[in-house]
């Protein structure tokens, strides 16, 4: 099987949970919302370049369904990424948990940057409401992955606007749910988390997914259908 | 007609309007004006990617006349983006407006991310500053856009400052007017804010339109006449 | 002449010092010094796709004259680009400063976005640290533009280091002198301010061009010599 | 030997030092966190641009030693690029202190931009924690830089995700250890700042390197092996 692009999803979300999540948990009261904004998103636009070639770079088990269902990938690979992306999501946050550690006075403390709703949403938004955000915020992530890596798109400005919209799902849903759009980025930190954390984690696994389709949905009325690139499965498919 | 064109136009006018207006509703206490003014501008250039190749991306009824007063669009094209731009402003605040609702002690009372003057300003600004603000405002986008579409502009290089300079616009603007220079960016959400945001809406739509002619006036001076790219109606144009 | 680019670097410097320092009069309280800085970084990257093939959108006397000292313009056209420039900068401040004077409560007094040192400096610095400053800020800027549209170069990679090293200059300049690093950025503003915002004008002329000078000859040393792409000449000299 | 690649890694690592270490020296208390993250990111991204062309600008000796088991450059190169990083960091901290020492009441007193762990970390961190951090954020930086020059990116898009991915690495560290991830970048602040900024010194000159190898081994793993693109060389190779 393609070893190296399961070794890119593995590493990619590992990076993507130890840097994003970790500059909300370390860093939140040094650079606030906005900073943890554009970690992620400047997070994801880096390897977007470093592994798009190599594995698409999805790193996000919501875009890996929108890329299914849009027909770019098939279910075998598709199951082999999200083992990848969940597997490397908690091994990133088990590496941020480890470090977190050597600062003095850390507490992980049912938050470590798990995402919640009602008593752990910071404007305590309700259940339906937290769910509505994921689906329409994954939404954006997975449509505009699915545009600028078709065809129509001028190579190369993939990671640019992929790595911004996150940055601006962000900085709406990081008051809403601390923003989710990814189930791998999920799990990991809820398992370090523990208590409520983990009983709200199915919201920001089903959510993202129903936004993943959702996209691929609508990215079937606005883009026409035809071969897409695949500049990764050449690479991929190599020895 | 080109039915992907104007899906693209109504679904992309719609995110907008979600995403950047709703930074505004939904964390303004947490992401200040600074992240609300890049929420804007990160919106326009993930979205000019995902959806320029389709329809251009103006997703802004100013940038539509501009683009119809430099001879890129005819008059048919012109309406049907308008009315579909309109539509999906009216439908992204209603979306947000869904969103809102469910988060305890929400209230739209008259503001939820509209535009104002006078008294609706941050800075108190009269009715004559804000319309000369306005103008202006829009003058830089317009121009922007139809500098970097234009055939002297290198191929790709176009969502990128034309996101960029609605960040900034939306940096001088926001303290002024709350920044429309799109007149279906501000008609939704005055609909939902209602009152004095309704009655004061006229000049959100009146003052960026001046803008976007004029903008197109001095392009005619500055950019050389001829044929410009028309990347998206290849597209557009096809079954 | 070449009317475009001169028209190109009169309506550059104007919105050049309309927007950013715009964000400075308008905006400091609410978008803070980050704000600023990103606003000139913004408003240069976005001019400079805007403008690029047709001036090369320098809308800089100092970067004027390092393209002349790294002989990739003639002098004539200089004094052309320096004339458009300046009467530009003006422009653009009296255009700022009509747009203020709707604001409720707003004076110029001294200030209006003007450079300054000793007092008038955010850290009180000295006049020798403020032209050191200038110098080796605005030596950053002049020699990433002449290294970022030199031969050697990515073609479209020029607007995006550009406008992305203004603003890093900005972050470390405001403190210090408010940050001119561009002549004609300064004359307008100081005009309208007046006291001693024009008796410390001097330093802000003189020290950016010193840095201009020296950019161009480390540039002659990191870079090889040799025919440089001139895109701007092409379009700027069609009728 | 390669005297341009040479001038080009002491000037691009003298102005990363004055301009990113600069930002937090001057600047702290008017940018906060987030701008000099945001300082340090920008400025490599406006010198990969510049620099990329003539020597990769590695301005870093972790990424030098990355790519010299990356096997892209030969030993003679690296120690060459090393001895130039090192003096240029060192010349740069000079001219920002020559600079700094004309703003009234500035005193270098043990800090000066430099790193640290325990009591000169911000939230205190151990020196166990503090190597930890300052392997995976150099890894980060390390292996980006070897991706998207590898010879499956989009040629042009290295500067910007390398500069962003600096912008992250200092979002999450500078709280930890104020962020090393590059030794010559660590040891020119700490000759001005003495003192336990000396003592400590080793740690962020060992970590990076550290971090740099790790990268390059997880580099080969997940990107193939091959001729890669040299484009620095044929320019610095020229007479």
């Amino acid at each position: 099987m393609r070893t190296r692009a399961l070794a890119s999803e593995f590493i990619g979300t590992l990076l993507l949970v130890f840097f994003a999540v970790g500059s909300a948990v370390i860093g939140v009261e040094f650079i606030g919302t906005l900073g943890i904004a554009l970690a992620f998103g400047f997070t994801l636009l880096a390897l977007a370049y470093a592994l798009g070639p190599i594995s698409g770079c999805h790193i996000n088990p919501a875009v890996t369904l929108g890329m299914l269902c849009a027909r770019r990938i098939d279910v075998r690979t598709a199951v082999g990424y999200w083992i990848a992306q969940f597997v490397g999501g908690i091994a990133g946050a088990a590496l941020l948990f480890l470090l977190a550690k050597q600062v003095p006075g850390f507490h992980a403390d049912g938050a470590f940057g798990s995402n919640g709703y009602g008593a752990r949403s910071a404007v305590h938004i309700n259940t339906g409401g937290a769910f509505l955000a994921e689906v329409v915020l994954t939404f954006l992530l997975v449509f505009v992955v699915l545009a600028v890596t078709h065809r129509v798109a001028v190579v190369g400005f993939d990671g640019l606007p992929i790595g911004i919209a996150l940055a601006v799902i962000h900085l709406v849903g990081i008051p809403l749910t601390g923003t989710s759009v990814n189930p791998a980025r999920s799990l990991g930190p809820a398992l370090f988390a523990g208590g409520s954390a983990l009983s709200q984690l199915w919201l920001f696994i089903v959510a993202p997914l129903v936004g993943g389709v959702l996209a691929a949905l609508v990215h079937r009325v606005t883009h026409p259908a035809g071969e897409d690139r695949q500049i990764a499965d050449e690479v991929a498919a190599a020895p």
